[in-house]
């Protein structure tokens, strides 16, 4: 199953909607609205279509797959009884949203070509030896980034004024059905609700420079994230055996197989889990497929470039670089004070 | 005005409620229950004074502030026409939440002397040289925070089976008030909505180990960050000019003031705010006072150790150390690949 979110206009202001894809019929089908009429054709009166309806399929899809099971049995009632009515919409005719809003937001570095190459690259940038730390190899790490600045499908991606320097990153983002502890990577496995496209877009000249404060990366990263175009559910897809490719303006310039990851999803969601636990809705980015960014093939995106990443099994998550934001105010350097 | 959270019992099982804290009076009052109350003195009847309650006072402290000036009004309204009843409890009784549930939440590294302290410490423990980034003096940096794991006032702190060098971290919170994207410093002053305690429990070995793959701390921060015991509003403190002491079991650790911060929080908040902006309810840390943890003392906490952190015109908030979890299941190392 393909699970979306898209905007759609209502008597108060745009409003977030869950949705079913069906690329195959060119079409989403709104899923509080055809719950409604289902509800209407057994006998519901109007608000009580519309209360159900809206409990069941609240504009937060993290919201909606807390439910637990309760909420894809649902999906496959609602869509079951489907009549054509007002409910389905044109493909391309909806204004996406991030599929998932997730309450907090991961992403790994878990392929080793992609850390091999863009360690040498960025080493030489901060004109340190090219050595991969043992931590790399030892556990999935992965920095946290801001939930909050997820963008959907066809989304412009705004582009910071203190970058010049912008690539994206060609990445798996996995999303979690269902809250856990301690996990092993066996039971980790039930926990993986489906996948998702995420292009970590990344303002390179800021994130050497941050990084080097071992925070980890801030606004080299929390600018944008695009992800989508849907989630296919994780019974649909050989999660480790997945083509992902990245085109930019319609050329290719990145290939790369899910098959080359280092940790397993189960394995990092286990790790994810230890002393904190998972809940459901949250997003784990996979890290980027070997060659999967600009950063390791020598290129930079320009303003206006149309990036677009396809993985087998999902679909195609296309999203335009904006043009660089008007100068703001920056931090006035400080002086260290004297020892 | 001081706000928190609690925990009540209800009939559907435990419940989030907000409350006004009256520390002068060793009393918190429920502020759902108080504007219940107030509305049936009104002649509203039972259900829609319930409605109206759950609506301005939600489980939920971000949503609450997320209504803009409309909360800190309704708050006193409701506090005003207070009559001694049901949504009085005493100070001493309730069962204490984090005082914010952040949709996003940085730690920033803003007290000069901590990072010298730590840095040279830390440097030491990954056998560098104990040079402090230059970022450090460009920009505030920070690291992001899981807002899923923050535990409230004498809620005991877990203490993860990856870790035997545990600490404390002495902080201020900033809770932002209302949205804005980027601000100058001097628009930012607005946004601060109130100021709580912040106490980074840091798993020093852990962290050591992940910072060396440049993503910044995770399983070293995540576990368990304590916040509280309550929020008290920017217009009754003076937020760069605030003794801020620690005590282990009793005896003072640490001692500092928010006035040797090297960025101002509008500063901090503007920065934040560039590209990305920032949302009612986001929770930044100040980063640790100078001398505000026992890496810069030479010290670590031991299992049951007691912690207090005391902010001037806040309170004290106080957590225990847990015992060690069992050992679970770690991932297991992988040999790089030959070039």
């Amino acid at each position: 199953m393909k699970l979306g979110r898209i905007l759609r206009e209502s008597l108060e202001g745009a409003v977030q909607r869950l949705v079913v894809v069906q690329p195959e019929h060119g079409r989403v089908i709104d899923l509080a609205t055809a719950e409604y009429q289902r509800l209407l054709g057994t006998g519901a009166s109007a608000d009580a279509a519309r209360r159900l309806a809206s409990a069941l399929y609240p504009g937060s899809m993290s919201a909606a797959i807390a439910a637990g099971p309760t909420f894809l049995t649902a999906v496959a009632r609602t869509v079951g009884a489907l009549e054509e009515d007002s409910s389905v919409l044109s493909l391309g005719d909806v204004k996406w949203l991030a599929p998932i809003d997730p309450p907090v937001m991961r992403d790994c570095l878990a392929f080793e070509q992609h850390l091999r190459n863009t360690l040498t690259a960025l080493a030489a940038a901060m004109n340190m030896a090219p050595r991969i730390p043992d931590v790399y190899y030892e556990k999935p790490i992965y920095y946290k980034g801001n939930p909050l600045t997820l963008i959907g499908h066809q989304e412009e991606a705004p582009w910071p004024d203190y970058s010049s320097r912008m690539d994206y990153e060609l990445e798996l983002g996995f999303v979690i059905g269902r809250p856990g502890k301690d996990l092993t990577p066996e039971q980790a496995k039930a926990h993986l609700f489906g996948v998702t496209i995420f292009n970590d877009f990344s303002a390179r000249d800021i994130q050497a420079l941050e990084m080097q404060g071992l925070l980890g990366p801030a606004k080299g990263k929390d600018f944008a994230t695009a992800l989508g175009p849907w989630i296919t559910t994780a019974d649909e897809l050989d999660v480790h055996n997945l083509t992902m490719v990245a085109r930019v303006n319609g050329e290719e310039w990145s290939r790369g197989s899910s098959s080359t990851i280092m940790w397993r999803v189960e394995e990092i969601i286990a790790y994810i889990s230890k002393a904190e636990g998972v809940i459901a809705g949250e997003l784990i980015g996979s890290g980027t497929v070997g060659r999967g960014c600009g950063a390791e093939l020598g290129k930079l995106l320009k303003p206006g470039d149309v990036v677009e990443l396809e993985v087998e099994g999902i679909g195609i998550l296309r999203n335009r670089m904006g043009i660089p934001a008007p100068a703001g105010w920056m931090p006035e350097r400080r002086t260290p004070t004297k020892q």
